[in-house]
């Protein structure tokens, strides 16, 4: 059986920059089964026109050997124009005899609209073989929003032929995240409100709007990074053990996390989130503009380029523990870190001072590693502790990670829906965030300046005794 | 009020090449309060022989400041020549004014005839300031040998008065093994038999006997190293956390894990114990004799050059779980850990296939370091787990350590018993052993080559499923 990758919006810069680089490397290590892809857009191109615009995003075309290698890739991309009318898109149907794909790497707001014309053109049709409708992140604006799109989605598409994007999922250091949990027997039995008195995930950037000005300002640190990818980190975090490793458990699990976050009160939002907008400042050295001052953004936006939460999971693994998630453009660092620290021992062990908590820390960025901060003698005289940082770099020597795109394109095509969020998963992380949403209509964020540690506000979250790591990681 | 220190066979190996080298470096990193030293022993030595014989032994004494250093602190050096007679040793007396402490670096078989003679000579009496003794293993040669100088001893001196020195309890990393366990939240939760499957302490030598022939065939490295050091690292791993930091809790605790261990039965000693001998072989390309042709060995000799046991602790914590403890020379690497076995993950976490076992390393030779091994994510496409090691150095960057006899001589000094055996942890290290000691009066050792692992009748002592981990240590 032949299948058939149809990307719609092929012109645009995810085909160039992600997805054909990504499928052109699965074809060089001989991955992917035969696969015929084509590109589907508005734009009136050639077949050669395409092949060429895609050629220039794939890096270190030169030797002789990868031209050829090129060669017999391209020689399975075919282009197509057209709109998203059923009546257009019916014309693909001869392209995709059996299996299908059908990618939407087109503006969020046209996921609906594409999903049911692609269903009108019987290109959801499985009687000639699987067919799959891939959507990236965003889901919907809220939650009124996210949940028109799977109704629009489900007309024409049952559940389990939808792969909702969130790239995060295809990272290497989260998919970790679910190993290490689950293939270590000395952490089950200490991942638990008796043992961790509380858990921070930073997202920090260093850049600012990069151009994507339009989209950044109507969104917000919030919906772009927040209701998404640090709710995947946090999810996956607090998740519960699988019975068995399959994707429906998995999800399951994940949206049982999301159904035991304690609400966040319409009258308390400040005691839980917490908003930034940067101010000008200086980043090596450069002078950079407040957010208010960069190109295109209105002089009143109250746009967050920073956004702090703080959850409660009322289960009985997680009573108690605070769940504090952030991510800010910039900031001082560009760093991202799972932290997860444990309570003090009881009484004092050594019979002089108090002793340092354990942190258990998975790096993301600046690089991807494992930290378990522990308490170890002073060498020296008497007995005194200092704090010594047990570590392993996440790749070791010899090893090569794959990207989010490659790995996620290979469980599409594998049909592996571990990877990918369930409608009620997305509707429940902005369930979660509507209280939020309404209150941050209204005011103004807090400034801070640019390549700082974000709003000094943000200490606010913060249960007594605990406060924000330093975005240093650890020392 | 003064201090002084006399030590008893002062011309002997331990004094220069140990004793006096830690106290001179004491002295030159001020950590010494004013300290009178006197030399006793048979021969007929002046003052200044004696001085230029300790010098000898200190490393690096060469700038004019170091020269100068040295002098100051010979200056508090005497030497009186004598033998273990009352009369004579009175004539000590007026040396210590005050405080006094008196080591006995004489071979063993003298120590309970010298601290009767100090204590008859009047040295033990504390009216005028606190009198201590100090004696260095081996306390006796089986139980009965071990009462009987635990009573010649407390004729004349109390307990309190009396510092048993296992060298190895002096050792920063032993030390580090409290702090550790009782330092870390993350780590008491899973120090129990719930979550570890076994506890393997290994103490490998390359070394032969360096002349040391007529102590080692006489005691074997069952008395040399297990029945001493290595019950030491057992008695640690295994203790209860102390409610208070103190000398007597912590020995009392000490105690309470031997008087835990499940007697081994006199019939089935092999069962519990394996001795072996070695063979000649090649070590580092250079080849050396077996056992039985070194100089001085008798030819049918039965010594155990290797000796390895196992544990059960019937208390609540460890039931069930086995400690294997084993030592040997001319084996295939110096190589030392502590290393705790964690039980598998229930099930099939990654729905593939058997995750390996987290372990816990407390490497000591040839590097002092920490190891945890654990299982991440293999990088790459689907979820595969491969195991990496999270570790550090036990000394960081620009911190020094002090040597065992450092850490001690400090300790008597200030009167603090932590690291010195009690008499009852001593009698019931013995009395563990004595079906052992009884079992090998008769038969023969295994034979091992040089440069190996051990015999291969180690193995009969594992459980199903476990095996002794290489010299080579974590890989």
């Amino acid at each position: 059986m032949a299948t058939t990758l149809v990307i719609l919006g092929a012109t645009g810069d995810l085909t160039r920059r992600l997805l054909l680089p990504a499928l052109y490397r699965l074809y060089t290590l001989d991955l992917l089964e035969p696969l015929e892809i084509v590109g589907y857009a508005m734009e009136d191109w050639s077949r050669e026109q395409f092949i060429a615009h895609i050629k220039e995003g794939i890096p270190g075309l030169e030797s002789h050997h990868d031209l050829k290698t090129w060669n017999e890739f391209s020689s399975h991309l075919e282009y197509r124009s057209g709109d998203l009318s059923p009546e257009k898109l019916k014309e693909l149907g001869p392209l995709v005899p059996d299996n299908g794909i059908f990618y939407l790497a087109l503006p969020p707001q046209l996921f609906g609209q594409a999903a049911e014309a692609l269903g009108k053109a019987g290109l959801n049709d499985i009687q000639r073989g699987w067919r799959r409708l891939v959507i990236e992140k965003p889901f919907g604006w809220d939650l009124a929003s996210a949940q028109v799109l799977r109704e629009q989605i489900h007309r024409e598409w049952d559940e389990e032929q939808v792969y909702r994007i969130d790239h995060f999922l295809g990272k290497e250091t989260t998919q970790n995240l679910m190993v290490f949990r689950f293939a270590n027997r000395f952490l089950e039995p200490i991942w638990n409100s008796a043992h961790i008195a509380q858990v921070q995930i930073t997202y920090a950037e260093t850049l600012g709007l990069e151009g994507r000005w339009r989209y950044y300002d109507a969104a917000g640190a919030l919906r772009d990074m927040l209701q998404n990818h640090l709710m995947q980190l946090f999810t996956l975090t607090a998740l519960e053990p699988l019975s068995v490793w399959s994707a429906e458990v998995l999800r399951e699990h994940k949206v049982e996390v999301l159904r035991s976050v304690r609400p966040i009160p319409e009258g308390a939002v400040d005691r839980f989130a917490v908003r930034g907008q940067y101010t000008a400042g200086l980043i090596g050295g450069r002078a950079v503009p407040g957010y208010l001052q960069e190109p295109g953004i209105p002089p009143h936006s109250r746009t967050d380029t920073f956004a702090a939460l703080k959850f409660y999971v009322d289960n009985w693994r997680w009573q108690g523990v605070p769940f504090y998630l952030r991510s800010g453009k910039r900031m001082a660092a560009s760093y991202a870190e799972i932290a997860v620290q444990f309570r003090p021992v009881p009484g004092l062990p050594l019979g002089q001072r108090e002793t340092p908590c354990n942190w258990l820390v998975f790096q993301i960025k600046p690089s991807e590693q494992m930290d378990l901060i522990v308490n170890a003698k002073r060498p020296g005289l008497g007995f005194e502790d200092r704090q010594v940082t047990l570590t392993t770099p996440y790749l070791q020597e010899g090893e090569t990670e794959f990207s989010a795109y490659e790995q996620l394109l290979m469980d599409i095509l594998e049909g592996d829906h571990a990877q990918f969020l369930r409608f009620d998963e997305v509707e429940w992380s902005w369930r979660i965030l509507e209280p939020v949403l309404a209150a941050w209509k209204t005011g103004h964020p807090e400034p801070y300046e640019a390549n700082s540690e974000g709003p000094a506000a943000q200490a606010r979250l913060m249960e007594p005794g605990q406060s924000w790591r330093p975005l240093s990681g650890p020392k």
